[in-house]
């Protein structure tokens, strides 16, 4: 599906005030191409409700929580990973693109206004989609956009059980076992 | 900023439930060129923080809540609005994207699992952003993001108080009055 080994990194997950927007984050990464999503907070339900999705989707996208991330991100290093951290307060990403397309792992810091300083300084790009406030999720999504270049809509997911048969209107379900 | 005149509409916000995944929504449709973001459900505390996000970044980004959609959609398609639904189920933005890039007016539908039947109905165009469930925030933004061919990060947001220095390391905020 995709040549470049991608792990997305999730800093500061609260399981209770952040249940949304980690799954949308999670299902983000998933969606677009990322294989598998790490947060720092040990969630079970967040794992679970991303099984699901597997099960029903297919694909064999892995979750991860209750990660230590400065040592993930050590480790990371050490075997090779380019770490992009995505911020506001970053070089906007037309100007690193292609330079990122180049690289055969990425670890991608995803964090938040709260992040710590650390991840600017570990990060071999600081990243802005565009300099505006906006979502952690949009971002993410954006990235894996511009680095497959849209070659998300032709992603496959091996093994689920169902799948979307995309439709003018209303929704088409296709049962595959 | 942009030729065409795009309205958001969010169906089934939840103030207490949705905060942040609104509040997400509502600043991509602002950062990615988006006018105004409309929501269901009455919301002061929403809007509060959007004004402040213009006030401190600038630019005209309207939200209104508490919108009756349903008249609101017959209204804005008396007035010759286009209607975009963004959904799973929908088909690939790739191959409407050209076709959509010709309307003048935009209103993009962004409901979730649960979105009333009419809005299949009302809409020019189902769209999906892949056949994989995600996130509204981040099909939202990818759309926004291939309707503007990436100028979203052109985008100059007028009248802010401050503004972000794009930086390879570290936050640099430039305060402008």
């Amino acid at each position: 599906m995709c040549k470049i080994k991608i792990i997305v990194l999730r800093y500061g997950h609260r399981p209770s005030r952040d249940k949304r927007v980690s799954t949308h984050l999670a299902l983000v990464a998933r969606a677009f191409g990322a294989h598998e999503a790490w947060f720092d907070t040990k969630d079970e339900s967040l794992e679970r409700r991303i099984a699901q999705v597997n099960e029903a989707f297919g694909g064999s996208f892995a979750v991860k929580t209750g990660v230590d991330l400065m040592s993930a991100i050590k480790e990371a290093k050490k075997e090779g990973f380019c770490v992009v951290h995505l911020t506001m307060y970053g070089i906007p990403l037309p100007q690193l693109i292609e330079e990122i397309r180049g690289k055969s792992k990425l670890l991608v810091l995803v964090g938040g206004p709260k992040v710590p300083r650390y991840f600017y300084e570990v990060a071999d790009y600081n990243v802005s989609i565009t300099n505006q406030p906006h979502s952690e999720v949009a971002a993410l999504a954006v990235f894996l956009d511009w680095l497959y270049e849209g070659d998300e809509f032709n992603f496959k997911f091996e093994g689920g059980r169902i799948e979307i048969e995309p439709c003018v209107r209303g929704k088409k379900i296709r049962v595959l076992r």
